[in-house]
């Protein structure tokens, strides 16, 4: 595993341009079902459509469900009708879901005809549910054991009505309605004699409701070492369960987004090798524009200060190491604080108390590099400047660490994600900040 | 779940100064136990013990497992030997061995003296494999089915044995010397007649050795769907699995790491509100050092064209926003390629590729900037300077997204962790780099 990078390269363009279907089934037989995946997310549309087809019936399927669901749509336009329904039906109901999501209106209408009465009211039933819910996200063929029988018998009913269920390993009890009442395990079932009543080793339901956000439900999961979590209505009726391969998918993606935004860009919708270039200008030139925008501030306030500028050229030659550092420390109170609201560490509630302790935590890292700098700098400088330098340092470094505290936190209360707002945005605001702060301590110190 | 936030805040530091037992109690009884983990998290270490010792006994120890690993030492040694005996007697081999990696090398042999010989003994061995490996973290107590069984023998023999194992829905099946032959999930074995040879319904094993990284097998857990996966030794013996629970935690501190290197710091060893305002410092200076130090080089290209800066100060105007532009350019890549590489969308043999990719959207960003910026700078500066500054973007930002595509992919080849040479170090080095750049176009097209 650990291995592949040194394996040899498979040249599957080469192979799908020559339409060598033989060639390309020999070079994908040897891999797995994650590996062929990573091959195919690392070409383009084309050579992926061509290398799918020549995979063999039963991994086509398995591969295609672990397949980015934006490639999948994309695959999809370039098979045959019957292929594509083959596929479609052969999905969980929660994977067409996903998968339906990606494709235009009138193809899933389409799709939706093929399937059986059924299985079209499952995937219409997932998709009636608000787009990155943990409805959206369940699978309804879930096992759901009646109240009142005994261990034996729920083990009997498990395994009479497990065969199409998405996990058999989290069962929800059920009373009248569908209510949900509490959950066993598999595993305790398995490991309690056949005539304890289930009603003796019930746990107390952590569910979900359908409309929670599926990051958060992914959370429950995680946060409860769950296999599984039933979903429920609003009156706690089962619904279906969140499974723990799911909840790793979402907590997936919602990484690749937090890490996009805090590098200033959006997440790309597919993996980076397919995702064209053109897709990555398309990604990250909005913010730059954004960022840029800002940055025009820097320019008032150097314009603001020319004549001071013009006095003291030497002033100038700080101007990036100061605000590089100011932004850097930004970017540091950002970046931790934005983590520490998104793993839940930290919430709203705690705005004072953070930011405290990161203008605190500025306040002696600022006063920390002044102390380190002083010496280097009056060498470079001369003590003046050196001086002005170093009480910049600390205001600005203060200034930064609470701007990158205060920030994430007010825009998660006010509904934006937090990570927008986070690295690059404190370190252009504090770009223009620093600067105010370095030429009026500057014209303070030097008398000017 | 996500209403926590609009809860009342529990004042717990009160009610622990004021040795309020009963109140502490009464204040955590309506929480489960990842609630209660997390206010535990959020409160001082003496807080934490007094309100650890008001759990009644079944519920602390379930705390105790999930609380952060760094707080579980701490918490150890604020309680009584007799308390903590029991604690560390009642945690999983692999959460015991967690835990003692965590405290002083003659605290771990006292609370090893302790146990029982055989819970001795397979502590010990989970300790002897490297750290942050899947050996270290992989739970000894499986069950393994003999090969050769029936389905209905296999279920009888995972019911006597399956008490003490920490999953049983993964099932190796190990033929002679423990070698692994296939693994089975007890869903498969669930859903088929009883008669049915084991063998017939077995699965190639996926497994990872002992010595594998810890996030790498997590990965295999993910990307194959799985509950958990047999770890084995060189010769493919069966010593343990490493389950989908300990994957997701893995996962989780590895992001906790990448996102605090993006960011420029090292990681918190602890929750946000647990680590102290000198953690917080502690986990920064280092960085800003270095990264002042790097900032230095700016001062010096600054001073080697000052004559032209004398002779133009209008040039002065732009360097924030010139070099804070480059930086956010190279962040946005450098984010993307550190992300690509974490999820393995990207390899080294992709370099040429990624890095061409990366310049060509770096050549394409400048442009854009470029013609959209050329307008408004004309009429700031005069077309003179705007031409400058045009051409300097052009050429900066193909060198930031080249210089962020390249430095993280080379740093992970030599064995560095690439989030550790991105964003705020690509920044720096495109600041001294950009401007150089700026000061020669400009000596350039003002003929100085």
């Amino acid at each position: 595993m650990a291995d592949r990078d040194t394996d040899l390269a498979l040249d599957l363009p080469a192979l799908a341009r020559g339409g060598d279907v033989r060639g390309l089934r020999a070079a994908l037989d040897p891999l797995d079902v994650p590996a062929v995946v990573d091959e195919l997310e690392r070409v383009d549309a084309l050579t992926r459509a061509v290398a799918f087809r020549a995979l063999p019936k039963g991994t086509a399927l398995a591969v295609f469900e672990d397949l980015d669901p934006a490639l999948q749509g994309e695959l999809l336009q370039e098979l045959r009708e019957e292929a594509v329904r083959d596929i479609v039906a052969g999905l969980d109901p929660d994977d067409r879901a996903g998968l339906l999501d990606e494709l235009p209106a009138g193809v899933t209408a389409r799709l939706l005809s093929g399937l059986t009465a059924d299985e079209r009211r499952m995937t219409t039933d997932l998709l009636g549910y608000p787009p990155e819910s943990a409805g959206r996200r369940m699978t309804p063929q879930v096992v759901a054991l009646p109240a009142g029988l005994t261990v034996g018998s729920a083990l009997a009913h498990v395994r009479r009505h497990g065969e199409d269920a998405e996990t058999i390993y989290t069962l929800p009890v059920v009373g009248a309605g569908r209510h949900v009442e509490g959950v066993v395990s598999l595993r305790r079932l398995f490991v309690t004699d056949d005539d304890v009543p289930v009603a003796d080793v019930l746990s107390d339901p952590v569910v979900v409701r359908a409309d929670t956000d599926q990051e958060v439900a992914a959370r429950v999961v995680r946060d409860h070492g769950l296999v599984a979590v039933p979903v429920v209505d609003a009156e706690d009726r089962l619904l279906g369960v969140f499974t723990v391969d799911d909840a790793m998918r979402v907590l997936e993606h919602e990484e690749d987004e937090d890490t996009a935004r805090a590098g200033g860009s959006e997440p790309l919708r597919k993996p980076y090798l397919a995702t064209s270039v053109l897709g990555l200008v398309r990604s990250r030139i909005l913010w730059l524009l954004v960022l840029i925008a800002a940055a025009t501030l820097t320019v008032s306030v150097l314009d603001a200060f020319e004549d001071t500028l013009d006095e003291v050229v030497a002033l100038a030659l700080f101007v990036p190491l100061l605000i590089g550092t100011a932004g850097n420390t930004g970017a540091q109170a950002a970046t931790t604080v934005v983590r520490a609201t998104a793993v839940g560490d930290v919430r709203f509630r705690d705005l004072p108390r953070v930011v405290g302790r990161e203008a605190v935590t500025g306040l002696l890292l600022g006063t920390g590099l002044s102390l380190i700098g002083a010496v280097p700098a009056s060498l470079v400088a001369g003590p003046e400047i050196a001086l002005v330098l170093a009480l910049a340092l600390v205001v600005v470094c203060t200034l930064a660490t609470t701007a990158g505290a205060f920030t994430p936190m007010v825009a998660k209360r006010v509904g934006l994600d937090p990570a927008v707002v986070s690295a690059p945005f404190i370190t252009t605001f504090v770009d223009a900040t620093g600067l105010v702060v370095y030429f009026l301590i500057a014209r303070a110190v030097l008398g000017l």
